[in-house]
């Protein structure tokens, strides 16, 4: 996706070796004609895998998942981080190993938004290691619903999630892949036309 | 917003008194082309208003205000719950207390993301107690920016949060006002034409 890879050309900031900082239009400030334009791409990708339903995770795979939702106009919704007062009986649950914060925590469903056979396609803004994608795809297992695949605004490929999740056989479609940050320099994997 | 009081009396259901749980289509699951009426119908009500900016808080009023960006075509940022790892000298933040979870917690935004003067239309799903939406104008006030006013998806008049905001002088635009959850009846506001 050329304008979101020139965005983070430009606007993409690196920190400490290999994080890659564009909390000025992806995940604290949104540039919201781009999320749009992200969810069309998504759409185009995905469209005709029937999708029934977007799962993503809170707080910033929110936007694109939204916007994504709207073009397929199916329902979106999304994990919680915080496991709250909600029972097992009510809510599907998978624990997340956070490689940022050195932490697992558990992410939950309510039971309600997730049906036996619903073709999902899962949405987040960064795949590294794979864990909330990982998670997702959990959840989604204990409710019996399908995997059409899981849309990456922005994936790092010298992380291991790419590859994780594709051995497992999941569809992954990344808009934009990073094949280094070494250097200073953000290096994004040409894209084959399609 | 005739489409919303009519998903809300359709959808919404009551909890324990006067909690109103609408997690099927905006804070939980989410109906992206409602969702995307809701920032269309926020963009009629402000247009004039010369918004620089939208402002709001994870997580669920992210959906509302990059739907409402998109029509405005202005970068939306939202307030982060957590503290982080950041540094004052870096964020602008404010307490918030939480009636909900009777508990107090730190919303941070990154100073580079508000700037003095800068015209803020601050979004959120709920106004009930008005405790986040004054945290967020505590916020645009510490970075000197201005507020436009507050759109405001549902609004729980028997709580004082509207009273609170309105008494400050701030705009505040609800697209639905739930004026009673008693005996297990949702009543909504009559609409005034405009």
């Amino acid at each position: 996706m050329e304008s979101l890879k020139q965005r983070v050309l430009k606007d993409g900031r690196i920190l400490d070796g290999n994080i890659l900082k564009v909390d000025s239009f992806i995940n604290h400030q949104i540039d919201p004609r781009l999320a749009f334009d992200i969810g069309k791409e998504f759409y185009n990708r995905f469209k005709n895998a029937e999708i029934d339903k977007i799962l993503t995770i809170e707080t910033s795979g929110i936007a694109f998942a939204v916007c994504a939702g709207y073009h397929f106009n199916v329902p979106v919704v999304f994990a919680k981080k915080r496991a709250g007062l909600n029972m097992s009986s009510e809510v599907y649950q998978s624990k997340v190993y956070s490689y940022t914060k050195q932490t697992c925590y558990t992410i939950s469903v309510s039971r309600q938004f997730l049906s036996p056979g619903e073709n999902l396609l899962i949405i987040d803004d960064f795949l590294a290691n794979g864990q909330a994608v990982s998670g997702m795809i959990d959840i989604a297992k204990q409710a019996g619903a399908k995997i059409a695949g899981a849309g990456i605004v922005i994936e790092k490929s010298f992380q291991p999630g790419g590859e994780i999740l594709r051995s497992l056989g999941i569809r992954v479609e990344s808009l934009v892949i990073i094949d280094s940050l070494k250097n200073n320099k953000i290096i994004i994997r040409e894209a084959l036309e399609k």
